[in-house]
């Protein structure tokens, strides 16, 4: 893009005591991320994608020595010209604040958000995805990336263990993050708001006797699934309209809650002829 | 377990110099690995999985500082009574040889084993997955977990590039490696093998005109899936006797090879009426 005049040479940082390289460390926890209502975005696709969807980025550090691909100019440049400033590190800066094992030179800060069920926009027959205490960010970007595959509505995030802006989450979402509409809310309220819209609850469980395929999961559905640990909670059994049950052939946990909610996804996709 | 004489106490090692330390943090490597024909196995989860399955464990490295739960005990005299060494290390030393984030004070090595495809017993409605060129351990670690839930009765990992005693293969896998008839092979000879059974091959591929769902997969198929950066090769694409493509409402690449394949495994184990 080519600007009349020329934008300023990037800051260079290449002290490991600097007062930036330290806050970008300590936004890997959630109290100095939520107090400053920002959050880390590391890596070319999760920033790609960020972009995309319009998300204000504030700033955007790199370390060209990191970088892996050929578009890395590009994108900083879009980065800048949508308002972020642009900061340089020094390899060992960037290695200090990156949280990837291979890192590819490449970490923006963004505002949190914050979305309601009020503001979540359905489609005519709702296709939702409800989660109830997942402990993992990892576990929580790779069920971001299914709802996405699936073409959920929303997914709906219930008293959730690890928080939405984990570096984590980011990351093993790929940046689908920015793109589904993610509600964080209490299960109570959501239940509540379910009930109202005429959506049913279908609640995958060990414990069910009905198989997830002899289902009906077509017309307005919210597919419920429980924590890591603990499963799901007493409230959503009782609250659910049916259970499921994954058929098991091998070892007991040999499908993780991502795992069980994928499956559980596409079976619904498939019954509703997506 | 009682025994008339008692067991000798287990070596303790506190010398981040030790020849065995060092050896054990030689293991993450391929080719010590496989050099010695030896493979180091990490925590209790996958421990247990390797003594319930009878694999003859050569040493086991423990750490009490490091336990995490209650059972650790009986699982170190279960592991003598089968014959293994056992090798008491201090937290640093422990902390050395893991490769764990959070090491829960187990670690064992086992031996290497080779199956071959005439080593394999199969159903007589063979339900058997192949993957072609695997680049990342936690992707084939996951496949083998999905593999084990859908009761495949083999997995064969053509070409790989990554080997199948990696120690993210067997985290991943969470022991699983050590139950799911596994072979190596080369695809040419895979394929011949499956022709010389008998057994259709049904090859994913987002390049396929019909939708996943809608192919056959019952009787004896080999369900075919690509590594993460290629795809499918050539070969197989020309070689399968169906292409199956699974529908995608999200971002292209939302369901990486390792999800994909749990959506295939488990529409076939739908459609099988496991």
């Amino acid at each position: 893009m080519e600007t009349a005049v020329p934008a300023p040479a990037p800051e260079f940082i290449t002290s490991l005591q600097n007062s930036r390289i330290k806050l970008l460390v300590k936004l890997r926890d959630r109290r100095p991320r939520d107090a400053a209502r920002i959050f880390l975005v590391e890596g070319y696709r999760q920033i790609r994608r960020a972009l995309d969807k319009s998300i204000p980025l504030l700033e955007l550090y790199f370390c060209r020595e990191c970088f892996l691909g050929k578009n890395e100019d590009a994108l900083l440049e879009e980065a800048r010209a949508a308002g972020a400033e642009l900061i340089e590190l020094s390899k060992p800066a960037f290695e200090k604040v990156a949280y990837r094992e291979r890192p590819d030179g490449l970490l923006a800060v963004a505002p949190q958000w914050r979305r309601r069920l009020s503001n979540l926009a359905l489609s005519e027959s709702p296709f939702v995805l409800v989660v109830e205490g997942i402990e993992k960010p990892g576990n929580l970007g790779t069920i971001l990336r299914s709802a996405d595959a699936a073409g959920c509505d929303a997914v709906i995030v219930c008293d959730p263990v690890t928080d939405i802006f984990n570096p984590n989450v980011v990351r093993a979402s790929t940046g689908v993050l920015f793109s589904v509409p993610l509600v964080v809310a209490e299960s109570r309220e959501v239940a509540a708001w379910l009930r109202a819209k005429g959506i049913r609850t279908a609640a995958t469980t060990p414990h069910s006797e009905q198989l997830y395929s002899q289902a009906d999961l077509r017309g307005p559905i919210a597919l419920i699934m429980g924590s890591e640990q603990y499963g799901l909670s007493d409230f959503w059994l009782q609250e659910s309209d049916l259970t499921l049950r994954i058929p098991m052939a091998g070892q007991a946990d040999s499908l993780n809650v991502a795992m069980a909610t994928l499956v559980t996804l596409f079976e619904a996709v498939r019954q509703r002829g997506l």
